[in-house]
């Protein structure tokens, strides 16, 4: 029980049913196996789906491009406002690239990854020999550096959701270095994937053999396609388009390579480069967020997700007054390494108009910033002109108003 | 690097290839999204799909009834012998019901929660209501009591595909229970479910007010329908039955009720009832097992998956030779309590017969048994006809033979 509720049973009266119930009035639910026709019940055996009355869905990101009209850009989000616990289903995992907006149709069986460059050993792995090594199972986000908050962003669909977290199970690229043999003046990788542009990303060696996966497994079962079958490297907390899909080469090397993708969002100094890599700590509420309603003064649920680039998640902290006041928030599951974290508030609204916010801490005690606080250190002036640079992780503050709805508090 | 492997380089001439690659080797992917219709597309985007390469699916229990012809029951098995990590996908988790074979179709809407009985305020939630409590996200394995292999089984999923893991998201039980006052003498709940013939459970009150939870979420989206829909109890580690799907009434009460489920699996007598729902400890490998294929001598991951009644496991031990010796695995995942555990042994296989087993340790010390120290406990003779009354957790061997075919060791 909650020590910030003395007074447990206010709770009902302000909100939840009190009554009796007759039996019948739950109702008669109708078959979904019986009266279906065989071939569908062989499918929904084979493999379940969900309820007709989830409708939850991936959008593109709205201002890039219709769905009709992919160009070398591909950004779907996560329907963050209707998540529950830590994992996102993998059919709803955020997808974006830069790389060539189709999905590769890649056969497993011809299928390979090759390790060369400054090694002792080349080496070309099939996918079976992989599964011969060692691996681990973990949990992991991924978030896309574009993952920003705008005043224009309706939901947190929008401000927040291409960032999503999964089950994913592979062998530690330490492993393999080794097993190539890396030469004492290599400092780099250069990952490649299988896209059509052939995307590739430069990642600093002693993060390589810190605690990269070559990933085969997401949530249970291969990597869904949209996100890298057969193939992806992860790399914990580092930004999205380190984690590359449909792997296929690595190249050790003795310097920081500028690639088709460092497109201005990150520095060609290897320094400065190296440095701006990770993400957060970042949290988000997720109800009530934008777009959604409450039915009245009473006791609610605030609940959202906090995610560090580097440990694990110590502490979140809710405002419910514009900032003014933080209160502790619960974890509501554990905290994993580089893993959305869930976190809960038991709020009780009084029905007037307030702002909500949350801001998270990570194992090395950095503190989430809000705007206000990253213009300061830019010594920036806070107007609708200020954006900041390199990765957003700044506090995202939501409006609800006097008549339940809730807003982006930035617009 | 793992202890056991001081000459790494071995592996690789025991069955890793070794060769440089010149990159037209591999393949150009054909696209998945250029080139498909544009309704398609939309699909895609909306809720994403596996690759066509991917075939892993369900399959029902054989000897009980073919797919078009299922009465009340209802078993269909897990692919464990293509599982990785330890979530097993929503689609691909068992499900197993006495109580009609057909999944309601339920209107979340229209659903209630009823809480009666010997309580001072009986009370009726929707499922609205109950998202405004507080709730938990944790890791959870369900099994149905009878998962358990017989020598007639080919396959990991035929001997232990009805257990499964997933992240259940919901409200404690005990939080709805002191909101309704339990009353003193009370000491057991009788939890019922909207299915056809609205099967319920007896289950101890002390269990209830301990870590029950009444989920409305798995794997990161509303439980899916043939788990449950839109309401499940979750009762960690107790057997399949008491994980009352379509959640609709729970009754406080006084004594143990025998119910329709109670088919002859358990006593009457409640203090025997009570001590028998605990499932395991019990482990078994996954890879491999039986129907899989080794390609010749050299390096394996042997791997497989442990899950504890109660707790935690806290290791896991592999024999390759019969069970005269073993050596301790490793832990490949985090290890929950009551949940799946991934483990995993670095093996070098030298082309020889062999027979591999597990044995799992919970945080309790209890050490999973084999047939034979069962036979000896009850003081039976260990042949064709001894059968494990109960749940049977007992070690699952699978024989490699020479030409490198795995088989069921009970056969």
């Amino acid at each position: 029980m909650d020590s910030r509720k003395p007074n447990r049973r206010g709770f009902l009266k302000d909100g939840v049913a009190l009554a009796g119930l007759a039996a019948g009035s739950v109702q008669r639910a109708t078959g979904q196996i019986q009266g279906t026709p065989a071939k569908k019940i062989h499918e929904l055996i084979a493999y379940g789906e969900r309820s007709r009355f989830v409708t939850s869905i991936r959008v593109p990101v709205a201002e890039r491009h219709s769905p009709d009209e992919f160009g070398l850009t591909f950004h779907v989000l996560t329907p963050l406002q209707d998540s529950v616990g830590i994992i996102t289903p993998s059919s709803l995992h955020y997808t974006a690239t830069h790389r060539g907006a189709f999905v590769p149709d890649i056969d497993p069986r011809e299928h390979r990854l090759m390790i060369h460059g400054m090694v002792d050993r080349p080496l070309v792995f099939t996918m079976e020999e992989l599964k011969r090594f060692p691996y681990v199972s973990r949990i992991h986000f991924i978030e896309c550096l574009g993952n920003r908050a705008k005043p224009t962003h309706k939901t947190v669909q929008e401000t927040h959701g291409l960032t999503s977290c999964a089950e994913w199970t592979g062998v530690p690229l330490s492993l393999l270095l080794k097993e190539a043999g890396v030469q004492n003046a290599a400092s780099w990788i250069v990952a490649e994937g299988a896209e059509e542009v052939k995307g590739s990303s430069s990642i600093p060696l002693a993060k390589a053999m810190d605690d990269c996966v070559v990933c085969y497994g997401m949530n249970g079962e291969p990597i869904r396609p949209q996100q890298g079958f057969p193939l992806r490297l992860m790399v914990p907390g580092f930004e999205g388009i380190y984690q590359i899909k449909y792997l296929r080469r690595i190249k050790v090397v003795d310097r920081y390579y500028m690639t088709y993708d460092d497109y201005g969002h990150i520095s060609p100094d290897p320094k400065v480069a190296a440095l701006t890599h990770q993400i957060g700590p970042k949290s988000v509420i997720t109800f009530p967020s934008g777009g959604q309603q409450l039915s009245g003064p009473g006791y609610y649920e605030i609940t959202g997700l906090a995610w560090p680039g580097a440990g694990a998640i110590r502490g979140v902290e809710i405002s419910t007054d514009s900032g003014r006041s933080w209160k502790n928030a619960d974890l509501r599951s554990p905290a994993h390494r580089m893993a959305h974290t869930r976190f809960g508030f038991h709020w009780r609204w009084d029905g007037k108009e307030c702002v909500l916010m949350s801001r998270c801490t990570d194992e090395l005690g950095t503190v989430q910033p809000t705007r206000a606080a990253v213009a300061k250190y830019w010594n920036k002036p806070l107007d609708d002109k200020f954006r900041i640079q390199g990765a957003d992780n700044s506090v995202q503050p939501w409006k609800v108003t006097s008549d339940g709805s809730v807003e982006n508090g930035l617009s």
